[in-house]
């Protein structure tokens, strides 16, 4: 790739490299003569100033890093969308990385991040990340840090996330409002907070209303997908014919259960009520439609970048800042799988 | 930020910064003793060579830039994924924009990447792109271009598309040989490529099989929605009551279509046959199921990634490379949506 010069331009105006440099950058002892002929041959070859020089000379990159665990995803594309927006309308770019749920992966790409010197970064934690070494470098080396979703406790930094245990008490809670008793839970891996979150919120709710908890009604996912969902849809008439109530970690798998259901017969919500979480798209479309959790992606996406860009500019402008936890409100999306009829 | 410097490493050592540097790169006329006083000090210290600096030398980043139009769809997120892992493979980091399909943004992030000094681009157009100015001037620097899926004929650049044209003959063929004879096809928006090549491959096979072309049973979405599909097959019941078959551009459109028709007790495919395009996730869980024609996304991901790599490295190597244009093998998936049972 062959650009443009500072020196070129200088050369061909037979004027020095500095006075070009200062009329590019406007300075007031440069003749109006001088920078009107340097911006109009600057135009004329198509100049650009290098922004490896540039960057090298700010130690600022206008670049950020994004590690999520996974692109084809409907709530990390939302919150996703909303770091890209958030960052465009402040003339940041995203490198965007996905750990596909390994720690591995997570921790290289840390190291990728650090040594490209992005100004901050962004991340949420893949399922099996309990080792935080890579996150407290990121400390260490002063490189500000935003969790959202799927984060570590442990690790001191600002925050984004929302009230795992609040929601899913209040999606549990809206199935024993509609009269379920039995309830199962399809819960998430073992180690992501968010997972046990989800199930102690199942738990509270079950407490508040006078049902005793019955481990045997917890379904642990490893993968957290579709076909999961149709292995313990199986598994929980199996196990627990008389079920009343399901809930899901996540849509993606109350959609297994209800595909399962739909193909063998035993309907929803008629002999079970379900509910999911994250409110995807499809959760609209599929029969019956799918009562879940919504979360504010893209929200949550606009506000991690801008707690981000708030502790950047904090740094540059040697000024204290403090490190927040937000937790984001959801709500219950009622529709027609959650309406159950009895026994 | 700071950060351990070449010049620290050197002076706490009682050595030459050239020492220092030269150690860190393995060169043979340093000491194995030194070397390894340079290797542990630079460790202890978390020294990491400064990316601006490295860069600047090299004039390479090893980073390139992705342009899509919209991250929160199926599609797109699929050839994202495609792109980032095989960039990972390679070390190559993506800067990740949105066009939102405004051709207004994607020529302002066209710049952001050219001043970003990328290595290369991969780009997808917005359906606005009307104007090939800002790809003229990709070229025109010399920067690595492949386009992918949304692209512009007139470009001179790799190409990495589905033969869209042939991909709808095969999903209007597929409606006809199920006894449908009046098909309407609700069609993209008027200028991107690919909406107009699919509406020739739906005439195509109309002719083939002697059905005269109605432009009356041709329905032009704005924005390629859900809603728009519920729309059009309002309009569509009443214009045609009598029509057979549906295709729509995409399957987003074509389960809005479902959706309306499941409200108002349109029976689809009894009544009509549908197929869609793109074989989203929910067509295998909507009712009925949806047929599509499957678009392989992860392989054209990884495909366009290849065919930037490959003219990046041939270019810094001064080797001739030529331009392609690989189109990618759909195939139509069968399932109860387009199952006719005749009139």
């Amino acid at each position: 790739m062959k650009d443009t010069t500072l020196k070129e331009l200088a050369e061909t105006l037979g004027i020095s490299v500095t006075t070009v440099s200062k009329a590019l950058k406007g300075y007031a002892d440069v003749s109006p003569k001088t920078r009107e002929a340097v911006l109009k041959l600057a135009e004329e070859l198509h100049f650009t100033p290098n922004a490896f020089a540039v960057n090298l000379r700010k130690q600022e990159s206008k670049t950020i890093g994004v590690i999520i665990p996974e692109i084809v995803h409907h709530f990390f594309s939302k919150v996703l969308n909303g770091i890209l927006d958030e960052a465009a309308k402040h003339g940041y770019l995203a490198i965007v990385l996905q750990s596909g749920e390994s720690v591995e992966l997570e921790r290289k790409q840390v190291d990728l991040l650090i040594n490209k010197r992005v100004d901050g970064i962004l991340i949420s934690l893949s399922n099996d990340s309990n080792d935080e070494a890579h996150l407290k470098e990121i400390i260490r080396r002063n490189i500000p840090l935003v969790q959202f979703d799927k984060i570590s406790k442990l690790i001191p930094s600002t925050k984004v996330v929302i009230n795992d245990r609040q929601a899913a008490f209040e999606a549990t809670e809206h199935l024993i409002l509609k009269g379920c008793r039995k309830i199962a839970h399809i819960r998430g891996p073992v180690n992501p907070q968010g997972a046990i979150d989800r199930w102690m919120g199942y738990k509270l709710a079950l407490e508040k209303h006078g049902i005793t908890y019955n481990p045997k009604l917890v379904y642990t996912c490893t993968h957290v997908t579709f076909e999961e969902g149709r292995e313990f849809a199986k598994q929980i008439l199996t196990d627990h014919p008389d079920v009343e109530g399901i809930f899901a970690i996540t849509d993606l798998v109350a959609v297994g259960v209800i595909s399962y259901f739909n193909e063998n017969g035993f309907k929803v919500p008629d002999n079970v009520a379900l509910i999911g979480f994250s409110n995807w798209f499809m959760s609209q479309v599929i029969t019956p439609q799918l009562s879940s959790i919504d979360q504010p992606g893209e929200e949550m996406g606009a506000l991690a970048f801008n707690c981000l860009l708030e502790e950047i500019e904090a740094r540059k402008a040697n000024k204290p800042y403090d490190l927040k936890t937000i937790s984001l409100t959801t709500s219950v999306v009622e529709r027609q799988s959650s309406q159950f009829k009895g026994k």
